[in-house]
């Protein structure tokens, strides 16, 4: 039996104090600042320090996307590790990167997104297998979410297609990816909130832990997943980006705004 | 009938000048620097310096692979970009990434890969579908190659897995690169030399252009590839990293150690 890992440990200490399994996605987009922020990239960290000011002590956790601050180029990457260092120390972060790549190159991804990065997590893609993924995993301290099934459309290109086992591919995924969970205890899977089915999936592999996007903006339901989770042994974590950042319109209206959404629609 | 995509067109002056298929990669390795140069990142600016001026009349083309940068944080990202201004403008550069995410994500991983450095073309994952891919075909400009079948040994876990119609995973991801190819005009394929039934897969998609790594330090030949691709319609670019960039084991011996291997093996 291998021990919990470092982040799912720090995952549970954090829902005993917060009770909800919300998980804010950090996507910022000058176009969508609330009135009140320079539309600048220092416009972008004081708004996501206000953002983590007004929800630090409702959020499971937060998920920046790295490609939202690669896209300032340089600055974006140093705001993304001054947003990291002001998050409370208790709450997990997961980065997330949609890495993977052949070994080697894994292994340079790997020590980017961990070594620069105060993170705990990551998101991989699984289409090169197990030798692209090991890299990743061999960081014992850190935790791997690996897409399964993703909420876009596109899924249904690949990840919904039938396999001649007569399983979706999605499903041979999150097979392999408990298989990893089994030998190295640090990887989970990602499944979007916008299927029907979602209830079917999570029965299907009750012991993985997820991360689940989709809901909000993308129009998965927090109250569902968590509904489709209920008897669960593993850890579930609902994303969402925009409906939580976006909420308010100014400035001031910030803390009323996104904690009312939190409290209402997020608990 | 589309037109022949801008990086199609240089690639073809480019083959006319200097009449090989070989592509270099660029994975910068402090631990494999040939003698001469400083452990640390100006020794590797300096290499790669050195390295572009003693090949730049040889190759076809070069593949800097990002990961190998940016674990050197942000000093690699400034290495990275001026490495890519050393190389002569009508060379093409791919630059290596591996990206693909949900769409609005895309386009800010496409921004960072195109607005900040000065490449021509880039690599995606396939794995999330048709609208993780569509916001990178939108760089018209720009050349996108999506996985199809990787050189690494994890190509078994799901790239070679059955479908329910009787074709490989990768075959039927080939196929929709082949669509994608139809419709954007800007589209071609990564194929690994490392398999067997490499002149196969290049005879049931002729009309595919193709990056082919995996030969060298992976095991794939380049002359075999070579023979495979002949009455092919589509491009081929056959990518050596390690057995290339690291020839030589000392600065004064890069020039000739290089310039024979390149003329001997890939030529």
């Amino acid at each position: 039996m291998l021990e919990t890992s470092p982040f799912i440990q720090k995952l549970q200490m954090r829902h005993e104090l917060v009770n909800r399994r919300l998980c804010i996605g950090l996507d910022p987009d000058i176009a969508l600042l609330p009135e009140g922020f320079e539309k600048n990239i220092e416009g972008v960290y004081q708004f996501l320090d206000r953002l983590i000011q007004v929800t630090e002590d409702l959020a499971l956790c937060y998920k920046p996307n790295l490609a939202f601050f690669e896209a300032f180029g340089l600055d974006g990457f140093l705001v993304l590790d001054r947003i990291c260092k002001l998050i409370p120390s208790d709450v997990p972060i997961i980065l997330d990167a949609k890495r993977g790549d052949i070994g080697n190159t894994s292994a340079k991804q790997a020590k980017f997104l961990f070594d620069y990065f105060p993170v705990d997590a990551t998101t991989l893609h699984p289409y090169m297998g197990y030798d692209s993924l090991t890299p990743f995993f061999d960081y014992k301290d850190k935790f791997h979410f690996v897409l399964g099934l993703t909420s876009n459309p596109g899924s249904q290109d690949l990840e919904r297609q039938l396999m001649a086992d007569g399983r979706y591919l999605y499903e041979r995924v999150l097979g392999q990816i408990q298989e990893h969970k089994n030998e190295y205890g640090n990887v989970g899977a990602v499944v979007g909130a916008t299927h029907d089915d979602f209830a079917h999936i999570r029965a299907e592999f009750p012991d993985l832990d997820l991360l689940v996007p989709g809901v909000g903006a993308q129009g998965g339901s927090y109250h569902d997943v968590l509904n489709a989770s209920g008897a669960s042994d593993g850890e579930i974590i609902i994303n969402v980006g925009r409906a939580v950042m976006y909420a308010a319109e100014t400035r001031e209206d910030m803390e009323s705004v996104i904690r009312e959404t939190i409290t209402e629609y997020y608990t």
